[in-house]
């Protein structure tokens, strides 16, 4: 029995250059800073990483680089849904070749489909692929799958070896591992849901692939650490601090541009979405990012005296590291950008 | 500064006879039984005591006679919403002169208002009576009351004391706590929705209103106690057999028809609702009764099992307590059922 | 068998004096004002009418002024649903008793009713009446009623003898028509989506308890009389001038405060909504005002230009009175208001 | 000023072979049938043709084989979204030399995007092509397009030369039209909610872009006909022939499963979606089969008594013509079927 996916996959942005094209460089040193930072795996071609905005041969392309790139220092969960069925067996199929992780994929999106079509669906791919699936539940933009469906394709196909919910909603997340774990205690759950992630892990999720993750690595991961020590209290101070850096992003008007202005806060410039904006979307980004700048240095200053017990004990240098490194790191960034 | 409402309050069912009338006997039984078992509080005409199934003059009765009957035995949360802004002030300064220990006012329903409205609407009781306020949130039925509109309100108004939501949006609910709490630390952050009840109590809430305490009160409180102590692992156990109960009979199709089975099956026979109810209805109210009786069945015989580290420590007793206590009575039903 | 109710229903807002209080003498004079410019009939409390912000007595009372002052003038559409069945039921045979032409019974609402549930409701009600009894189907704020629940109420419930279907889908109201009409002829189909009033009466309507004939009954009138005369064209010029004045008072954010400031643009000045309204609110409602003034004040200049085959016709004499009158009193009014 | 686009464009199914392939050949001779039976236009790459479940280069070829087969008969409009704006401009300006009418373009899809961000992508396409381009409004499965997104674009895009609306509202419809049509008069509004095809030509649409007009062209084309001539209540008395066939076919849950199902209940077997089915839908795909076999069945004998006023005429031999050519088409069908 495989071990289940756990911890904090970062579903990163795709670096874009001037002229439009994959930044392949960028790409690759974007993922050196995340995985030096502290996130867990990697999660390409996921919404964050705008899949739906790039060609067949492109989305191919981000999974080869990285995994050549990034080699056995973190897995890659690599998002693999294409135009229909055949398409996206080819495509799971290369990146097992190319050493992935696993492959997630989306439930059929634009129609809206039956649950009995999103199970016929995954069940055709898990059927014939010989690469580990999670399932990616994001109701906002695709056919929902449902309990009943997580279940089933749980109990039937052992090649489907996890879901990515990102609803939101916890009772519907305790729903399902009630439902899937007992038989299938190596299942993963992670959820997609940043504002709600210490909750999640409290109510049993293995991880979760967070945009976030790609602006404040070091923030995310320590929530995970927190929970995973039973440091609840803890969990939840950051978690509310996370809250409004989180909302920040996810309330600009057009998802994703709020986390490539967030990376960008963090001194990645990333480029521009291949989604045209006007001149008032751009004013409003701006604005934004000036939100993201004012918040991040508050994180950087108040973290130490908020979260006090933190500040003298044994088991939290790390803790304390991060700390330091966020403020040192996101004062820095703000100078340079003021 | 008044204290923060505490604890877990029932939103009690309102008893019926066979002639339609509310029966007034079984309510002040039904209620000395959930005190018994250990509810913080009762909240009367609230959703599940379907409030706008009576007329004004029964909704005053209900209160009267539950303020005389219970005393200082436990304090009275009372819902006061009545046809319009003038009423509901009467009802509201009614209630206080009973010795409610505060109304709780649902957002006005029916037409969809602006949260201007909500605000206007809100401000104007909170200014003109002379007994604590709660905000009822409940999106599902009525206008939804948005963070910045209870934070409007919890500034201006120091009549509002706390607010009810019943979303089960934890995000939403740490945005109030975090928008209103720094500067009204005494304000009561209660959830509605039973299925997320202990990650509610993590983020911070006072407590909860929560229909399950209605049935199984002695699970629903020792939610609470087990978060009150930091027992998180014991919590979520707890929770987890909280929500297939809680789902049965919120999915009961005539809310809050699965809840009055609930009730039954621990013995309560609470009447009929005043909604008519057809044989088809009837039939599957029936079905949920037995599927009910199966899972309170099954908490009664594994819930030792289930709860290991409990079941031999000293702080626990209380709790053994309540797990054999849920064993012998529901089982005794059981039998007196079948 | 009776003869369908047919033609436009005024869903008449009830006027409120300085002290909040129903406002009898303005009422008279109001409805009146709406015979007088050929209203078919009246239907108080309604959505309109705000019938929910009243109290039971009030309710009644507002009934029984109508009955007495209208006498047989025009048929009155009486809304009579109150907390409950049997307060329901009560409410019927009083208005019956007092000479309403039917009653219309709003769907239950803030709980979420399955069908079962809608039809269990009107089913004891339909079966307990001596009036005749109208569905009222207002998906936007109360449990929809489907098309099945219809035909099986019209196949088992002689009393009830229509709907009124405030939800402004075309192919719903068709499926309506085509499931109850071959068994009941008589059935009367009544549209409350103004904004679709003449396509709704070419699939086949009866009439319209429609809002813009509070405020514009000449114009309202008008779609009527063109539809009914099989000049199509003309009623879709109406229609497209009665667009922008019904989404001017509709998208106003407190309904039915558009609709109080469009009779107020004719010159009746009928109070303020029982409904708190915040200075902020008010401006708006102001700024709604001056817009309805304009469109009204245009409506009143080009009509007749813009009308050209009508100018010269025996068949629409009226018409041409219509808009003669008008131009007349919108500029009046608009002297006095300016 | 070019003329407008009028008349019923079939957005037609893309034929699959049993291989999983395009079946090119039975393309052609389904569209010969479709311009055979009278359809003004061809609208490939729609909803109904699942553009999303082929490729880029299955997408381009289907366009290719089709402009070369029809030539001049009928005019083609060819769905043109792809992954991103450079990709889409590609496809559109191809498509213009292949000899298109136009094109049509979807919001865009999965993302929801604010009205600003649906502006921007339009212009920037529509400054970039060389081909006539339709905006795609379908709020069920992409982005909505509101009415002043819809109006900036006719007045700032020479290119953008109508609309294609599939929200069935029809004062959504009116408001377009009236906020468009005084400035570019040759601005095509076609509607793409059959259930409302009659009542939206009587607004002012100038045609449709209709999926039931692939299963029986020619109860599309006689809607379309009685209401070019104002023959409105031979126009309604077809619409609700339409309606369950309609509703038959999009109420069946995997779209457009149905409508390959009618196609093939009138004879053409155009093979199986690409979207994979269970053995359960299949069953259920073959029930809406034999419903759609029995309401064909009933259309073909009940038509001429219905239609009575028509049987005699003379403007009204082509319409008998019709109905004969139904009834003989079904019956030899339904005959070959059972």
């Amino acid at each position: 029995m495989t071990e289940p996916m756990e911890g904090i996959y970062t579903p990163n942005i795709t670096p874009i250059d001037m002229r439009g094209r994959i930044d392949e460089d960028k790409l690759c040193g974007y993922v050196d800073w995340l995985i030096d930072k502290g996130v867990h795996g990697l999660y390409p071609n996921g919404s964050t990483g705008e899949f739906t905005r790039f060609t067949a041969e492109e989305r191919r392309r981000i999974i080869d680089v990285l995994c050549k790139h990034v080699g056995d220092r973190v897995p890659i969960l690599a998002g693999a849904a294409e135009a229909n069925v055949r398409e996206t067996i080819d495509a799971c199929d290369s990146y097992g070749a190319m050493g992935v992780r696993a492959v997630a994929i989306v439930a059929p999106f634009y129609y809206k489909l039956s649950q009995e079509a999103v199970f016929a669906y995954f069940k055709e791919i898990a059927d014939a692929v010989s690469v580990d699936v999670t399932l990616y539940n994001i109701p906002l933009f695709a056919s929902p799958i449902e309990v009943q469906t997580v279940r089933r394709l749980a109990l039937e196909c052992p090649k489907v070896v996890g879901i990515k919910d990102s609803s939101g909603d916890i009772p519907h997340m305790m729903r399902m591992i009630a439902a899937v774990r007992p038989q299938r205690p190596e299942f993963s759950f992670l959820t997609g849901w940043d504002a709600a992630l210490a909750p999640m892990l409290l109510i049993g999720c293995n991880g979760g692939t967070n945009a976030t993750s790609g602006v404040v690595p070091e923030l995310t991961r320590a929530i995970y650490d927190a929970c995973s020590r039973g440091q609840w209290d803890r969990a939840m101070q950051l978690q509310y601090r996370l809250l409004p850096l989180f909302d920040a992003m996810i309330e600009q008007p057009e998802f994703p541009e709020g986390f490539r202005r967030g990376a960008l806060t963090r001194g990645w410039d990333l480029g521009r979405s291949r989604q045209p904006l006007s001149d008032n979307q751009i004013r409003t980004a701006q604005e934004t990012q000036q939100q993201l700048s004012q918040i991040l240095s508050e994180l950087a200053q108040w973290m130490p005296d908020i979260i006090p017990e933190e500040s003298s004990g044994g088991t939290t240098e790390s803790t304390d590291d991060f700390i330091e490194s966020v403020v040192r790191e996101v004062m820095q960034q703000l100078r340079r950008n003021g």
